[in-house]
């Protein structure tokens, strides 16, 4: 709990109300209750403001302080303001420390300080952790596996032999690190054979990965994660996919074998990129696009196959109005008819 | 094992043939064997009849029991009558007794009577688990989960900390609940900065979720998932989502961030549903539908982007016909010529 | 390591350069370094040749081998060749042996010989594993689950009861198998009923299936992946599906109850196969097909709703065609009104 005067503080706001007002949680405006610390950024959301239960919130420095019930905090940009206490003060910690007595860690791996080890986990040989980095329950990592500083990875994940993590790393539950990718050749009768997965994934810093999401290994070298980028839930990264830095990738999205994907990609929801494919940086995909071709200019694309947004716009248009079109070709028939008969008369 | 008269008691159906006759398990028409019971619905399925090996089977009042060598249950509704007798006399009783010693439970859980738990399970400090609910081997859960009575947590589930379930829940292998959403913003040099997911998942009474689905945490609040929801396995429900009572989502759909969806509400296999949306209750979204924009009115819904599914199939019938349309337009352009050719002369 | 004599030996090279040289791994053309065994196929990598890192390399007998500091080993075909080494020398042991203290075991399970049991395993009553058989950490087996030889099931694996698998089968962490099928019936009231799902899942040898996938157990019977079929990460599978022999299902695919996929069929990622339907052997369905009809004729399909992809191809075309479609009927209208008015003057 924090009050409304130390919210000011972090963030260089102007009170007008109760300096000592407590703050329990932060809330959006039309769900928020007293104790609760709100902001109200953009116009839409104005019509919240009479009925808002909360009890302190950051506005802007024009705004009408109409109600006397409330404490106001006011700010250039409330959005980020709120964000700062959010981050700031209301981190959740995660609990866990020491190294429990039901982890099994091999006498060969080498943790670091103040690094907390859950029930169960598992650290086989010439495993290296870093510092203040929480392995939660239940994990299992392979042999050599290296797990940077400050990393979270929670209970039920599985990190597969030799993978290499940075720092500030975060692996949310059921995540698979360094699985086998998907690669055969075809023997005399036709019967699939497994080429063995012999790579690993390095993963830089300040990655997060979401819940159940797979990132497979190498083949032969590395998958490669690059600095800050994000991977929602259920996403699926194949053997060889190389993700620049700070690129995002939504929900049930999925990179196909050897794709390099630039800096600063965004992925929607449930979009499909193909094997062998590159992107160049400051690409947005919508969601459930298919990527079917290389992406060499920036810019916002859509569909399947996949095209520049505005024109998919276009033909999506056309595509309403072909009854219409149907209609007009119909009709120009009729008229050529009519036409012909005037003139063959 | 039941006898053909048990399972007639139990749907108060008409017995013609062995009143003993063993019932060891069931099956469909096509596939059922000696000492098994079968069903006869709907017409597409009496060509199996005369083959089957059922030796007991459920079927219309007004049937014609041409063979003698198998046991008729004559009933109003033979696939409810069916599904009755599986519901009641073969449901597995998936054993677990007693609390495993390996289990890994805080001295200020609470756990209900007759709740049974697996190996290496892990119930940190905080949590209450209710009665008759059974958590099966490698479950973790986070600090102060309280799960409600008559529930079945199978193995290798993660429910991380503050989240909340009711009565008569199941949770597949693999789920995760309370994973942390995707929520960013970006600093001033455009780096993403994790905002803290500090809200949890509820889930009500009687909701089943399939094997790896992931549901996120609210990001201040809470995810709800209401009564009676049903959801397949590897589906992805984002932070801060609603879902109404008795809606069902297929496998691999995912939706996206606050978005509500009302109750009836049936997705059909890999739909995408986007962000910050409103559904009706009553609605059906066939597979695959890309879902946009908000769904004010029940229907049938279809295609990305999303459209009513009659519309939808007098477009793609249209885009089918297009080869034509294109030779239409061509023959009108070269009939146009020649009758300016005639004109002009 | 092996030298490049033995690599030659393996796969009948004739060398040119120092049959001595190390290979201490293998990686292709463009990244490998001094110690890696690389290989020229096609022609589109002949421009890494000339900077290639690596010092032994598989090329074709007509190769013009300008290089001096390199030993060629030349063969019919060098892919080939390549992948013979990688498989015959470099395939990893994945070490695991014994059975660990820590392994849950029921008296009643029977283990074969030579097969490992890592930590934290849960194998109950009734299981019985085959010989040369690898579990790893976390992985929990249900009541009566048979798994053959040579099998390697990853960590974090879960197999509910009575599910049976043949040899050589490679399941990857997080993978379900045996989950319930999705089966409701509605109440009076339209309340889902869930349906026991009282079938299993069999699995026949030399079957892979990739991180996190699910292949949820038959409603009455089995659902049944054939011999050599392979399964990439995040793939459903829903109950009574039946996968013919050597069918590949990429990464986030998903195939409907009750639907059947005959031999030597691909799917790419994320197609989506709706229930109840039959496909043929030999077809092909690109990334994101939606099918939703039975395909009873081998070819390659693409699409939602599904097409051949030559006809799919051709009314793309006519799509992205439809802005100069509406511009030539606008220009017919016009026209036919010109001369409509000549004629009438």
């Amino acid at each position: 709990m924090i009050t409304a005067k130390e919210a000011a503080l972090i963030t260089g706001a102007v009170i007008t109300g109760n300096p000592d007002e407590p703050i329990n949680t932060l809330a959006n405006i039309e769900e928020a209750s007293p104790g609760e610390l709100t902001f109200l950024g953009s116009s839409p959301y104005e019509k919240y403001f009479t009925s808002s239960g909360a009890t302190v919130i950051f506005v802007k420095k024009d705004f009408n302080k109409s109600r006397t019930d409330i404490t106001y905090l006011e700010v250039e940009d409330p959005a980020r303001a709120f964000y700062t206490v959010l981050i700031r003060c209301f981190s959740p910690d995660y609990p866990l420390e020491g190294i429990h007595v039901s982890a099994h860690i091999d006498p060969s791996a080498k943790i670091g300080e103040h690094t907390a080890i859950g029930m169960n986990v598992v650290i086989p040989r010439g495993c290296r952790i870093g510092n203040n980095t929480k392995i939660f329950h239940n994990t299992v990592l392979g042999e050599n596996v290296v797990i940077g500083d400050g990393c979270l990875i929670f209970q039920n994940v599985s990190i597969r032999e030799g993978c290499i993590l940075g720092n500030n790393i975060i692996l949310h539950p059921g995540v698979v690190i360094g699985s086998d990718g998907f690669g055969y050749i075809r023997d005399e009768q036709g019967n699939p054979i497994k080429l063995p997965q012999i790579g690993n994934v390095i993963i830089e810093d300040d990655v997060e990965i979401g819940a159940n999401s797979a990132i497979d290994r190498g083949a032969l070298k590395s998958t490669i994660i690059k600095r800050g980028v994000k991977i929602d839930n259920l996403v699926q990264v194949a053997h060889n996919v190389i993700i620049g830095e700070n690129t995002a990738l939504s929900a049930q999205t999925g990179v196909a074998g050897s794709t390099k994907l630039g800096r600063n990609v965004i992925a929607a929801g449930q979009v499909g990129i193909a094997d062998h494919l590159t992107v160049t940086d400051n690409v947005i995909f919508t969601a459930k696009t298919g990527v079917s071709k290389s992406i060499p200019k920036p810019g916002i694309y859509f569909g399947h196959p996949v095209k520049e947004q505005k024109k998919a716009q276009v033909l999506e248009a056309h595509v309403r109005t072909l009854p219409e079109y149907a209609e007009r070709i119909k009709a120009l028939e009729a008229k050529i008819k009519e036409l012909e008969a005037k003139i063959n008369n």
